[in-house]
């Protein structure tokens, strides 16, 4: 499911063994946004079905997020909407917090960002556990936004957090998968 | 000069009175970035001039350099360079340091980001003292990159950093200036 694109795409991705420690393999974007080709192909296979105007805004997650939402955001003639770590932004805001491996973080977004009914995209690199993309939905919808899909270049099956977006009655929108984490 | 559009884009920034301290004028892009017309508008306006394979990369400062980095790379067909704090990237980096107001910083990027010759053009959001977009220069240079020219929404002119850039023999192209930091 959701493996739709050819071989070389995947391989665009680097791997990095024991980063950020020893028995975690580190995927990384990079490689893949360094390559023009790569890259432009990841953004439109990644979107395609929500352009025409499906989406009003789409909101990134800091930091990787930034890069592929602002050129998703260009892709689809959409607004951005970025979501922070907490202290980052100049204006009023909603925050959310959420548990993390050890301990709880924040993030946050412009209150006026988004206005009730507006539909938007959640856009980052990787979904994991899905602890950050889970709190991003709750602090969107808190706001009264639509979030018609949440698209991610990488998946980590074995963690589940896809699977947790889709019980929170997304649709999830991912290009490839790799076992191992 | 550089004043290139016309007023309503300017409109699209909210200026912030005493943020992040007493008696600076923050001009916060978020409200540009979040309207979907002049985001487009922006991020065209920015780079027409690099269109049609002038540049083979774009680099893009961390954080809201991503952001705009990201539209611009899309845009342009070409692929994304991240210039991160210190720390954040997974791979063999090359970094520099430069001077805050108080203390110093460090920026780095993934070594192999870029091969010696590749036309490059630098990204963010705002140029003010021009501190970190000088030591990201340095970087980019440092692996042989052509830095054909260094792209930023907003400039405040009044803190050099764009004559600062233009001095190190840059082509600077900004969109709008305000007066008052």
């Amino acid at each position: 499911m959701h493996q739709l694109l050819p071989r070389d795409l995947r391989d665009a991705i680097r791997t990095i063994p024991d980063y950020p420690k020893p028995g975690v393999m580190f995927r990384d974007i990079t490689t893949l946004l360094g390559d023009a080709g790569a890259f432009r192909r990841a953004v439109d296979e990644l979107v395609h079905p929500y352009a025409g105007g499906k989406a009003d805004k789409v909101a990134g997650i800091e930091a990787r997020g930034f890069i592929l939402g602002g050129a998703v955001a260009h892709q689809l003639s959409a607004g951005f909407v970025p979501i922070r770590k907490k202290g980052k932004l100049p204006h009023k805001t909603v925050r959310v917090s959420y548990l993390l491996e050890y301990g709880e973080d924040e993030i946050e977004m412009h209150a006026d960002a988004l206005v009730k009914g507006e539909r938007v995209i959640l856009v980052d690199d990787l979904i994991a556990t899905g602890g950050t993309a889970l709190a991003a939905v709750k602090l969107l919808r808190q706001i009264g936004a639509e979030v018609i899909a949440a698209c991610f270049v990488i998946d980590l099956p074995e963690l589940r957090g896809a699977d947790k977006l889709r019980d929170a009655g997304l649709e999830v929108r991912t290009l490839m998968s790799f076992e191992g984490h």
